[in-house]
């Protein structure tokens, strides 16, 4: 069996506080290019790699690489959904090429005229999470007013186009002045604003949606949703998705406002997009037309080079990024 | 007109921290025995009253007589729904006799053959609440498992009796020994415990319900709900229908535990149970032959007199009730 190069990004060591470059190595190993004696099991070259806030907290095993979603091609495979030249995305690892046994979550791509890439973000685990999140535990209505946090992110510029191609008054947050003109001017929200320069979020939010929130999308957790709590409507629906300002604490800022969740009536409810993926399918449907018809923006920004991973995933939890931020270890 | 004598139980001043009983003061005035001129008017006979945690948040008008649910006797009435004789519950205020103009919640008391107390718990608002959040918000299995904090109050001692009616494994906790041996004892819960007699919420918790936790029934906030987030099982509900522990502080207690509605995709939500009163009478055909055969249990504690009246409220925050705190102005 051919035995090739694999260079990997290995965590070197637990993570205390926010994560930084130094937490990670770059090593270089060999691997066979097949899946050898073990059943189910799929040898995949991995192509573009997923930046991820979630991802903060699998990494726990110094020694190993980098667990993340991305999108690659099968070499090799013993398992009967995947044969050699099938393009998948799934559950990966930061490395050249990944062994993967007993695949949990790995799907075929079916829809190759789309840019591979997006099977990181708009088309894959990001983009499905908006969908789900957004339809599906928002139960959005027409003419609801939603408020999206983090707007500017993978998750959240989707959230904010569905809300729009379904007839909501939508209003974003983000981290900088060029984020907020993209939010308006690329992706179409009704407002946006720069939290940074908000000394007052509850005040913020109030100004940009005077009769209140029906939805709010949240992506932040901490201060952020402390300061939205009192501005929510009766009935109104907080879909929790993320809570990236808290990944990096050892200890969790303590949400106050909580007694608002009874004063107005509001359901507040998280979900896990890996107890969906039955409905992907699906979400292709729905969203391939409006990628193709152009009703749908996406913005990436990419990092070339397992070399410059790190940088990439340790700039999420700093709002470095401007869009999807994936890792690009091979355009083939 | 007859005018006669009305004692009143005002507030003194506005409420800073925990309520004391010299916030309050007993006046003496008079009343007409009339609704006069007034149109959708109705002078009720104020004969029990109800201390409900939630009136903390009402009391925001030195010089009123609080404001609370109780139960009464029609003496004079403009309003088309009601005529002198009939027996009412709804929300009055504490004085003998009420002038109540427009009455927004109001309810005719069809089944007089049941204690005409029980209207201010059991199959009044309390009850209705325990009702409305158990089933309709908590959405309940047979075989689930439910944990109930304020477990001996007055909506807590019937979640755990509907949640037993209904095939689930309750446990409950409460603040001494003689509730905890009420909760075992008289309203059937599989277990309870002290949660003054634990250092650590969460183990305790974890010790009682080692599965995890289906439903949980909050009456508590702070603390208690950050022992709870992490023990809850995935798809759990957390219906949010007090925060008792939080009502008397300037400042909240910050719910440290958040992130795990994502991590097992838990549903928290919370209701006012005024939007739900057309269900009443459903609630009563459900409840009231339950009760005639045996299968519900009711614990009152009586104050008599309105110059207890304010003992009885502070007591409620302070846990000295055992069972549904009532205050007996006249049992006519």
């Amino acid at each position: 069996m051919v035995e090739v190069q694999n260079k990997r990004v290995i965590l070197k060591h637990q993570l205390s506080g926010f994560m930084k470059e130094t937490d990670f190595e770059i090593m270089v190993g060999s691997v066979k290019l097949g899946v050898g004696d073990a059943s189910n099991a799929v040898l995949v070259k991995n192509l573009y790699l997923s930046c991820d806030p979630y991802q903060r907290s699998l990494l726990t095993t110094p020694g190993s690489p980098v667990p993340g979603f991305g999108v690659g091609k099968v070499v090799s495979s013993s398992h009967p959904g995947f044969e050699p030249g099938d393009l998948v995305w799934g559950m990966t690892s930061w490395e050249e090429y990944s062994l993967i046994i007993e695949p949990k979550i790995l799907l075929k791509i079916e829809h190759a005229d789309m840019p591979l890439s997006f099977y990181t973000g708009l088309l894959g685990m990001p983009g499905f999470t908006a969908y789900i999140g957004f339809f599906k535990k928002g139960a959005p209505k027409k003419g609801e007013t939603v408020y999206v946090s983090a707007a500017s992110g993978a998750v959240g510029q989707l959230v904010g186009q569905f809300a729009k191609l379904h007839g909501c008054y939508v209003v974003g947050s983000a981290g900088s002045k060029e984020k907020v003109d993209i939010l308006k001017e690329k992706f179409g929200f009704d407002d946006a604003f720069n939290y940074k320069e908000e000394p007052d979020l509850e005040a913020a939010i109030k100004r940009y949606l005077p009769d209140g929130i029906d939805i709010y999308f949240e992506n932040v957790g901490g201060k952020m949703l402390d300061a939205v709590l009192p501005n929510m409507k009766t009935g109104g629906r907080i879909v929790v998705c993320g809570m990236i300002s808290q990944y990096n604490l050892s200890g969790h800022e303590g949400v106050q406002n909580l007694i608002y969740l009874i004063r107005t009536s509001i359901r507040m409810e998280g979900f896990r997009v890996m107890d969906h993926y039955h409905l992907h399918p699906k979400f292709l449907d729905m969203v391939i037309p409006h990628i193709k018809e152009g009703r749908i923006n996406y913005l990436e920004d990419f990092a070339e080079g397992l070399e410059n991973g790190p940088a990439a995933l340790v700039g999420l939890f700093h709002g470095r990024n401007v869009g999807k931020q994936v890792v690009v270890i091979s355009r083939e």
